[in-house]
């Protein structure tokens, strides 16, 4: 059995639905589909979650919220129309919509999870309705009555333990399910979504709980490359790679899913697919567990990352002083900062933070506390910096990969700012300043795959 | 104006010291000279430090010293009779060791400081009564006398800061001095003694108070050497280093004198030079601040250590778990533990001990609170752990570095569990099993310096 999960652009409008209809047809161990709300159809299209953001809105303000209101249904009546769904059908699907601001929210961040969460539930009832029409023994099955439970936080939720032990009683179903990603419901009952990657989420904890022999993630890129197309021309696909070679390359800028929303699959070792809803022949990438990967290859990929700053600490004897880095992440600590790596020499020290969560005045502050606590006879700021991640379990017993790759950044004369290696040894991170970062990439990536 | 220290095997016997009365005489620059206690005369010979430790051993333990007594003075008596001395200039000096044990002490440490210090003091009267025979305006000049005040520490004192001071006015004394190294006097008039590198850190005290131009250091080596000619036969004396360079190739094993030693004179930007008492015309090495520095060398040298290893942990989601980190430095902190560096991964973590530190018991209870508290996926403590450090202001600037070293090591097929460059980029840091690292330094050196 497989839970196959489809993004918004799979499910934007008629001929989307088609080829995801299409999808689920083609194969009988698709039993659990996960839903998104429709996305964009085009570059200057409004995603529903965005309108019923704004709905919510309209009705917190106490706003005209008619024409949003229209404008969201419009989306789904588009989608019904393709498939000629009768109107009588379609009505409680548009009351649900309708009656939104009429219920009881326990407070107004409950109220803005319950309307994005409508997104994909109507979504999951629409696509329920053209699965039956289409004489399939479809039934929408909603987190509620699933037992998709989570804790009560409204827009950033987390899955309950318990949720496995109720989801065991679907596992043999016959029906085909159709399930909203995307939300649960808390304990007294409430709706709450996740924070980021909505409805990818929702799919890994069926794909867990249901003990699904494989996780379909159906979006619309061909496969996750192993350099970004952007930098490099017509990059390989990766056929197969780890569920922590993926980590590592999400963390400097591989960005097909977040990569955090994978963890229920990956906590129930089920493997992952990632495919094409527009070319579902093709054959994607395949993301796996450790033990069950074989590679002929020495690198998986290798990605880069500009959101990256550092710190560079030096002072004669820091070394041989217990309590330096300690004071130093305190006062990370104080800031409510948190950093990257730390890498050091004898005497001196260099942070690596994400530097999307810095003002330039948060980081003044933080470096004068800093000179002011650890007077540190040196600090520079660099901001011009970038991280290269070059990924690949096949490098664990390879040995002479550095040399490979530092051969291909001397060759183009570019200088390495930071070398961290540690034990793990299926990554190698990089520090080189920005404009250097794409030329890098592509020349690491050409010399391990041509 | 040079302030001059000799080592304890340049002062081991009359033929040592009347090298050391060539080289004073040789430079009328060099005014002030520290002395060591008499070192070794051959491999199975004992320090007098060490005979004056059993010397106060026996005092407080109220046993026979006397023997001990006679073998002390002995020592001094063969110099001073190689340079025909009488017996009466000689009295003074016997009479202050037979004194020792009458004296009143703080406390046993006290005691232990006094005596150990002797061996010092007793040698730069004697060099003083030898000077002075050869016609030389020769002064001994006590740490009392100049105003050296150290900490209330007997065995580990520091300088305090009031010494640069009391230095001052011993700048332009036409008298050559001879200071007895390893010891000051506390405020109460106390003698106590450094810990480490006792007379070096003498030397550099003096260079500093004084503004020397030059802190000539004797030794019976001809020069720091850019890698360990146990390891590579015939090295290159290196002619020019940094204060850094050294500090950094010191923490891998280089260990011409305790860095630390050195601080003082660091402090006061004096140049230091390292030399042989028995070949003074060898050119030796320089260590200068780094702003004096120029070379045309990539690297200044290469050197490892073994007394390392290394603790991996890895926890999924780890970079994302704010605090980590923090509760790790406090487990090292809560067992009095230190730790050298910590290069890490997305979801992973190395943490590389000096493993004297620990014995087998301590290891495992830290190892077993660090699994309690952070509950990592898996933790490997791994023993066989070589750390090399490849040290040169000359890499700052010069892209390709890395691509020789690891060309080095890959075609010896040594694999690399670790690399770790911060910012500073004047040294690299390898981690490799123990049995690689001499063929790594080898392989390096012969890389960078054939």
């Amino acid at each position: 059995m497989r839970v196959v999960k489809f993004g918004g652009s799979s499910l934007a409008n008629g001929p989307q639905v088609q080829k995801v209809l299409n999808i689920i047809l083609a194969e009988p161990k698709r039993r659990v589909i996960v839903t998104s709300a429709p996305g964009k159809r085009s570059d200057s299209d409004i995603k529903v979650t965005d309108l019923l953001i704004k709905y919510a809105n309209c009705v917190l303000q106490k706003r005209d919220y008619q024409p949003t209101l229209n404008q969201i249904w419009t989306r789904y009546q588009e989608i019904a129309d393709f498939f000629d769904i009768s109107q009588n059908l379609l009505q409680p699907l548009k009351q649900e919509l309708i009656e939104l601001p009429l219920t009881n929210y326990a407070n107004y961040d409950f109220l803005m999870a319950a309307f994005k969460a409508h997104g994909e539930k109507i979504n999951a009832q629409l696509l329920t309705l053209i699965l039956q029409r289409q004489g399939v023994a479809a039934r929408f099955l909603d987190p509620k009555t699933a037992g998709l439970l989570v804790s009560d936080v409204p827009n950033d939720a987390a899955v309950l333990p318990q949720t496995y032990q109720n989801l065991k009683k679907w596992r043999h179903t016959q029906e085909l399910l159709i399930v909203p990603g995307f939300y649960g419901v808390t304990e007294s009952g409430q709706i709450a979504t996740f924070s980021r990657g909505g409805s990818d989420i929702t799919g890994a904890i069926l794909a867990q709980g249901l003990q699904a022999e494989l996780y379909e993630n159906f979006t619309d890129v061909n496969a996750i490359y192993a350099a970004d197309p952007r930098i490099v021309t017509h990059p390989q696909p990766i056929q197969v790679m780890t569920y922590r070679e993926l980590r590592e390359l999400s963390y400097a800028g591989f960005s097909v899913f977040h990569d955090e929303a994978l963890i229920p699959a990956i906590e129930g070792q089920i493997p992952i697919k990632v495919k094409n809803t527009n070319h579902p022949n093709l054959s994607g990438t395949m993301i796996v567990p450790e033990q069950h990967f074989h590679t002929q290859n020495v690198i998986t990929g290798v990605a880069s990352s500009n959101h990256f700053a550092a710190l560079y600490l030096h002072r004669y004897l820091l070394n041989k002083e217990v309590g330096f880095t300690l004071k130093l992440l305190q006062i990370f600590y104080q800031f409510n900062i948190s950093y990257e790596h730390m890498p050091s020499g004898i005497d001196d020290l260099t942070v690596i933070f994400d530097k999307r969560q810095f003002t330039e005045e948060l980081r003044q502050q933080m470096c004068q506390k800093i000179q002011e606590v650890l007077n540190p006879d040196y600090l520079e700021w660099i901001d011009d910096y970038a991280i290269l991640m070059i990924v690949g379990e096949g490098m664990r017993n390879k040995i002479g990969v550095m040399k490979l790759i530092t051969s291909s950044l001397a060759k183009k004369n570019i200088g390495l700012h930071m070398i961290n290696q540690g034990a793990s040894r299926i990554s190698i991170m990089l520090g080189t300043k920005q404009a250097d970062a794409p030329i890098a990439v592509s020349e690491i990536y050409h010399q391990f795959f041509n």
